[in-house]
């Protein structure tokens, strides 16, 4: 190893470590390069295989899950490769018992869309184009070879007392709540996964220690240098109550519009607003504004530029503004609407119609589907999104198109 | 289905439901013909598919082994065809931890090796000529083929709580010694053999049970009726007191010459005799000879016939009763030695080598290598079998070959 072949690499580990839970192994006194993740990168002669695995059941992701591919960024950044993989073998197969819905079989055409639509959304974060800095895997291409011989050799260097020890079997064998045996295997194709890439870092939220470990163990098994595990945060959604979800409604979808991510980011709660600098933008934590308003939309304004660019985000910030604020842009000409004439629980269809902006309710279902109605700037797409309450509305404007609103008013 | 077809069959209950332990399943009132091998037996139109599985590791195999066996015999008898099946694909890959010693990875010759060996040693037993009747499989022909996807199949149709109610799982686990996953693969292949041959029935040990209901429920899952479960029970040895085994000396092997099993045989405590002419004959029990000593002498006889012919196991029961009982045959003539000489704990080599039977104790220790040497008409191959005591060996007698002999005494 010669001084001339490190500078290759820009190894800046406060921007490799920025925002992360845990690396292991992490043996800070040991010169050993395997040991310890700082000394194996001051010391490589070659760039790092960074692995993530990502799982291709659905379309949308959202910041949630760029947390890791913007660590994957940083690695590439850093000189290394970045080797993304597309667990299409799983999802083609689906859950055997078929009990399970989210894990239902996709075809292969299903698979190749959902990992082109992924592909789609994370290019704004990945370096695509650099050569060498990125290679995107199908783990089908090693999974489906595999026979019985060596499966028995994989399920081999695990006993059912550590499995069991797994967050998540645990519970449910105390529980006495099904586990089947096929679940096993899980953990064991992910780590058979950094076998065949041979991964020298594995990715991952810090529910994935437990099988990032099992990559290790699988690794040296078969003879090659275990892998380090660099887990990161489960990103709180823009609640801040719980985990970002589609599913919980607290999420920022890589694929909203400007004005969406913008209207929901400038709102993150003030407890969220430094992880999510920390977690989701480049900036140094030292230099945020001390008014907690201004941090907000700094930070909305920095996500939304990372995804749509400078321009569309400081536009995003101005429609929020006017829209939000009403402090210029015709505020004062935003027509009210009382929702006393409105029967609740009701349906955001009927308020659209009932508003007046649309002159049927079929009309307001086929502009909601369109994506052409909003509230207070966040796009809505869900037809049969349902109000319990009118006080959850009041003082928002509901917003058709560019240029029709009304002010939904007691 | 008409009444002409089910003459191809003898269906003689008796004869193939005696000395099982289980048959299941077993509904007695169910006219259900895959609840009750009785009606199913009664009302087939074709041959039945009779598993019987075994397992290629070893070479010889002893009057234990031959229970099964002689059952699957007693289907063919009744028109119907024993599928046999070599475990070929688990002894080619071994115990995929290294760990265990009896399950080392043998070579695909020896497996050959070992196939064949046993085949020539149920020769006796099963009928090879009749067309149709016997059908000899590997299973590497179907386990070979398993890919991840199929495998993954076969684990989810089980709970891991299934599986460690398995008989010695269950133990294990509560006793925290080390269950490796793939150890739960085992009865699923088993299993999967059963849906490869599509077999009816399956015989087995009582050890068996569980192994062969996971074939049944793999059957199911694959869209077969699920076979029929025929369990027998585990042979005690000639010590009456542990099961038939090669490592505990209490057993006969099928390779035996026939004045070894006859040897051994007409020594089975009398608690035995009726078991043992229950499994490893075809006598009624009825018809047993009041005298406990004929008793045994007649299950000798019989077991002896069934592998060396009737004419050898005559001359086999004839040189025994000469040679223990010392009636006629030169009996005053064998020439006594006196272990008073020697040194206790001995070798048997020793013993033959101090008797004058042989020249040099590396003569003897050739000798009994090559099968020559026996103490009270049964063959000792074991070079360093030792007494602890001269008390065992008084009265015996030590023959070499066919013709020198000394009677140890005091």
């Amino acid at each position: 190893m010669t001084s001339d072949k490190l500078f290759h690499f820009t190894q800046d580990l406060n921007k490799l470590y920025r925002g992360i839970s845990e690396i292991f192994p992490n043996v800070t006194d040991s010169q050993d390069v395997n040991e310890n993740l700082g000394q194996r990168l001051a010391q490589c002669d070659r760039p790092l295989r960074v692995k993530l695995g990502i799982d291709p059941t659905g379309a949308d992701i959202h910041l949630g899950h760029s947390i890791p591919v913007r660590k994957l960024r940083a690695f590439q950044d850093a000189g290394h490769t970045a080797v993304l993989i597309i667990g299409d073998f799983t999802a083609r197969i689906g859950d055997p018992t078929g009990k399970s819905e989210v894990r239902r079989q996709l075809t292969p055409e299903e698979v190749a869309q959902n990992a082109q639509t992924y592909l789609e959304q994370v290019r704004p974060i990945l370096d695509f184009d650099t050569p060498g800095r990125l290679e995107i895997r199908y783990n089908s291409e090693w999974l489906s070879k595999l026979d019985l011989a060596k499966i028995l050799e994989l399920l081999a260097t695990m006993t059912v007392g550590q499995m069991l020890e797994k967050e998540g079997f645990d519970l449910r064998y105390k529980q006495q709540s099904p586990i089947f045996l096929h679940e096993f295997l899980y953990p064991l194709m992910q780590g058979y996964d950094s076998v065949a890439v041979e991964a020298d870092v594995e990715l991952g939220g810090t529910d994935q220690k437990f099988n990032i470990a099992v990559g290790r163990d699988l690794q040296r098994h078969f003879g090659l240098t275990p892998q380090f595990g660099m887990l990161m945060p489960i990103l709180l959604g823009t609640d801040g109550k719980q985990k970002m979800s589609k599913s919980l409604g607290n999420y920022v979808g890589l694929r909203e519009d400007a004005l969406t991510m913008y209207s929901k980011l400038e709102k993150t709660p003030d407890s969220l607003v430094k992880d999510y600098f920390e977690l989701l933008t480049d900036k140094s934590l030292a230099d945020l504004p001390s008014d907690a308003r201004e941090r907000q939309k700094l930070l909305a304004l920095d996500v939304v530029s990372q995804y749509h660019g400078e321009e569309e985000a400081q536009k995003a910030q101005k429609d929020a503004e006017n829209l939000v604020g009403g402090k210029t842009f015709q505020a004062d000409t935003v027509p009210e609407f009382s929702l006393a004439s409105v029967n609740f629980p009701a349906k955001l269809f009927y308020v659209v119609s009932a508003s007046g902006l649309c002159k049927s309710s079929s009309e307001a279902r086929k502009q909601i589907q369109g994506g052409g109605v909003r509230i207070d700037g966040e796009q809505k797409m869900d037809v049969n999104l349902t109000f319990d309450f009118p006080e959850s509305l009041y003082g928002k404007v509901l917003q058709l198109g560019k240029n029709k609103f009304v002010r939904l008013v007691q």
